[in-house]
């Protein structure tokens, strides 16, 4: 693995407990961790449970003991480490978004399709689709539940950058981040919204704003400096069927702490989630008589729902990072079976594709901007692991 | 009154109960009712306690016992009955939107002028203003209680024309009802999200679509004609302030029969409401310390709050034919005092301007369209009337 | 009518517009309104829509334009005027709880008995039960929705007590109001719970306390008084099936406004309702798939629910005063097709002897006290003009 | 560890993510894992990470490279295992409840205290204490958020008997279970009860039930055979102070999966909790003005909330699990720091005998029966690790 803060600790965490917890055709083993400076890496490593760890990652990926390559860095490596690591002959889990630009995206979904005819595979980490909630959910969706889609709508709201005091971190300067709330939390809507409608957006009318223009600089906080990345992003979409989509990405709505919320109203019913309450799902069945139906509330613990039957009794939440272990379960079963894991670099590749329109609209007073869909391989179908324990 | 459909039956329940209820300055009497149908006006005066019946507007606006006429027609009839009215003497109250078209809401602003030249008042029936929550909501913004607005975003949903074999009503015919849920549901959040920003929209992107383009005729539900309204409509907005909107109306949002939910973000709060949890309003208060702070749900029945002294004890809920009890009463008040009842019909008209630009850039591909305001008497004040009993 | 305060007023509201909204058999015409107070009740008769007054109910009740006595005065004075007004010819409507005493209650149901003999009828005003959604709760159970009941649960909460300044009211005398919590807010949760189940209860075994036992006077508010009456009273119950009962009637919940909460879970689903958002019925289906399976909110607004035709369209909520009018109008109905009105006198006594075994618990360590119940009358049975509209 | 199903699958996730999280004065190591079935415990030890087996406990707590003996055992096991592992020299952790009977937990915490004085330390395992809202919840009590308690109400509710075609598992055979929903859930209950409270229950009154009285042989199905424990019990109690609460636990609420809530009324606020939604405490602040007051629902998932700064950033939920985790790093800690860790084997003896007299009342009318409390080491004080990261 490659990285060691946030996301690395939320991989370390899936990496570990994946096999203590699934039946895995193979036993995931933590070789070892990647970052540059030695001291500290090799303190990750030690709480992290890596048994190695190096300070390059062109030496990690060229390990005997390392198959795998999990990247967890900032966005703007993503490419080089991901091409690499292919062509070192390793399977490739990347960290979402994909890349910064289109261009990296790109080339990086031309080294996975490259490197699976050598039987490597790659794989993208929205790791909310694995959200047994949000699984739930679009195996409903695939079996009809809702029938027709009319209408999308997903927010995802945070407010940790209400504060103008907040210093300019490095995720507010566009050189390192490429964009701000848009590519960060954008990125997971877009892509979850695709995922659970299962069809594709055919264009977007988008704006965007940064509403704090200044910030401290954290290595002098009495200067400032310029915020460089939106602050938040507002967009419509349109999906090929004609179902009208809503998007809304922010660091700046006051008391939502980690609001990803997702609806879908079709003619056959609704469902309705919130990342607050990701233990339960919202279902609203229109076929049933008007008096006695309403949005009911599937507290999803039961051994039926996907993922659930390895875990505790009913009623027993699960947490955040129990997404990454489920992420490192899928990956492993889809190498051993010798499958594509979903989701793709090329799913990636379409995501970044929105998001480019999304900034392009915004830049063009909201005219609405389609999207060109290649025709690749279909990436959209529930993975057959999903449910098993 | 003219109309006694849906709205008549509620803006009688206003009328009837206005003076029961509040101490106001003169006791309303409901002097003549005024339907096509001798018969059915008849009938409908004697359930609804009208004194007397008319069946031409006309005469209706000349009667010496009237001194108020309240319009409950459908829109295109708006501008003749009340141009009429006030060149007729008499204060006027008309439903929501004022009218079908931009140029008929102009006509009756300019009726609505030269008639407060001579005393008479009119007024546009927003009645969501006057939800006890949202009079609160309004208050705690002017308050400075949620700080710079940052973003609103509003979805009224309904799902009555989910089901394809509901009947072309007149409501889905262009040249009766003007638009579909853009003008009905679309008039109410455009108002509201105004109204409780404290300011008016600078711009606007849209999208509108008719998902069900074909219905059966309620004359013979054999055949089907042309639905020529839209089903719904998603948009994004600015205002000047440069704080970012979204909203969305929509008839076609299954298990969602009456959704009006309107959520505003500041730099030192947040508000949230729901009408069909209508004595709630979510409050969060960025200031407090982040180890106790959250949404809170405050019971909006305390008799400190907006038109709640006059009711029932703490708990004890309100349900939505009030707004036009609120309505009624703070007319009332508003003519005895000679003061302008808000909303004005220039409020009405400035609605009608952005629901015009609503569908010009949806015509538009989208593309963000810029609102004119005229330098007119400002409507966004709060009205001092709202916390009295 | 006798009595004008907050009852006083709710069933007026109630008269006032029953016939404005449900077709009824007959018209109410509000004759007369008596209080001792010539001015006061005068200025209330006026308020109010009372066509004349009285100051001595003796005089009230005989009255030739009076056919029906509505009673909405302290509870130590129904058993008087009650039993005066049915063998004076006249029906009665008569606010709960029925007495202060259970041998009250006995004369009144004695009373009431003989008036039917007659033709006079009598109903007591347990308001609640006509909550749509909780007549809709009602006609579940009885169709079998919950199957076998388990387990009842009943809450009814204020907090209008917790400060201590409050004053010494005469709802805190016991000679005035008989008991505190218990017979003002248990009174409901019995009857409610009872009627909910369709069974009556076969025991309690309770606790009752009173957590401030001097308030200050009224009169003088530098001097304090013995509080003589409960705050709180926490109860357990069997039912003769064995299912499991538990009340709490309380005034010093802090936050809970009027926060009556039921939950009944039977062996083929559970029903939940909380009062505070009074248009939701909250139902779990028991017999459905696991996967798909939850508590579901109805949003009892649909027009096949109770009352509701007569109302507005699906998702225009109603409000705690709407029981009143439906209260009136299932009373005029059942005077004119010269039925039975329920919850009977009978009913009322009913509850008036659980009230009095609850407190006999109370001051015998908890014991479990048994109820007898008399063979009269069933009273359990739903009304068939519940959702006629 | 001894035993390795439900429990031991989750300790085992503790003890593996503790030190991966926390920052622990030692490391824990997972050296034996103990069953009879050597081939079971052999896979079990494989799947969650214990270095050896062994087949007989007395050989386990003799091993040299065991300090602590965590015990996952039945409960008519907790005394013998306890009891063993202390006189040998190890450190206990023991699940709840502590023991089947009120005699074996007295000689356990008479086991505790000697082992104490030779260096050992013993801990029961009641997990809840350690859900961040619910530690956060015990900090504002002792804090004052509330004032004076006057009402703790607790429900624990599961569903997993309502099906009467459920085997007649051990769980519900008194000779090996103890007792039913009482003991198992309503230890929980009681427990945590008194730790926010943060006083003991001075005596209860009780009801208990068995609604499915016999139910499938699991070794043959066509045959049946008599449930021995109960279904549910419904009590309510007094603390020494004066204030009232109340219990239920039942295992025949349809629909309720887990539904651990708990609220307490005090005279300057009220806290409110569900465990289906775990990272969520709603607090209501009475000395708020009235206007803008309610209960806010408390993101648990701060920096600031107990045990969180080791975790995910604002809004990013933990499960039910991680109350293990937490369980694991604050043992750890006592050890290290030679601290007796909370909760005591005192504390499961205290609670064992609030269950005891649950059931005397049961079996005596509901009698109230009065608790008398040993004047021992207090263990209701909060832990100071609590916080820590």
């Amino acid at each position: 693995m490659v990285g060691y803060s946030f996301m690395g600790a939320a991989h370390s965490q899936g990496w570990r407990t994946a096999g203590r917890v699934f039946d895995l055709p193979r036993t995931p083993y933590m070789a070892a961790l990647c970052g540059r400076d030695s001291v500290a890496v090799r303190q990750a490593a030690s709480r992290l449970g890596w048994a190695a760890t190096e300070t390059d990652w062109r030496k990690l990926i060229t390990r005997d003991d390392v198959s795998l390559v999990d990247i967890c860095t900032p966005g703007n490596s993503h490419a080089e480490i991901a091409i690499a690591a292919l062509e070192a002959g390793k399977h490739v889990l990347c960290e979402k978004p994909l890349a910064n630009t289109v261009e990296e995206a790109e080339a990086m979904v031309a080294a996975a399709e490259a490197a699976r005819a050598r039987g490597q595979l790659a794989m993208v980490g929205f790791n909310y689709r694995r959200v047994p909630a949000l699984a739930l959910a679009r195996q409903m969706v695939a079996e009809g539940r809702i029938g027709t889609l009319r209408h999308l709508r997903v927010t995802y709201l945070q407010d940790w950058l209400v504060d103008p005091e907040f210093p300019l971190a490095w995720r507010l300067r566009k050189e390192a981040a490429g964009s701000g709330a848009l590519g960060d939390l954008g990125a997971h809507i877009v892509d979850l919204g695709q995922h659970l409608a299962g069809e594709l957006l055919a264009g977007v009318s988008a704006q965007i704003a940064t509403f704090v223009t200044e910030r401290p600089l954290p290595e002098d906080p009495t200067a400032r400096g310029a915020v460089t990345v939106d602050d938040a992003a507002v967009f419509t979409g349109r999906f090929a069927s004609g179902a009208l989509a809503s998007f809304e990405a922010s660091r700046m709505a006051a008391g939502r702490k980690n609001s990803l919320r997702i609806e879908l109203n079709g003619d056959r019913g609704s469902l309705a989630f919130d990342l607050e309450r990701l233990n339960e799902l919202q279902f609203h069945d229109q076929t049933e008589p008007a008096a006695h139906s309403g949005f009911r509330r599937i507290l999803v613990t039961e051994e039926q729902h996907p993922y659930l039957s390895a875990w505790w009794p009913p009623g027993h939440g699960l947490g955040y990072e129990h997404t990454f272990v489920h992420q490192a379960s899928d990956l492993v079963r889809a190498i051993a079976e010798e499958r594509q894991p979903q989701p793709s670099f090329a799913d990636g590749l379409q995501v970044q594709r929105v998001l480019a329109a999304v900034e392009e609209s915004a830049h063009s007073d909201c005219v609405y901007t389609p999207l060109v869909h290649e025709p690749t391989q279909s990436s959209q179908s529930t993975e057959p692991t999903a449910a098993a324990g």
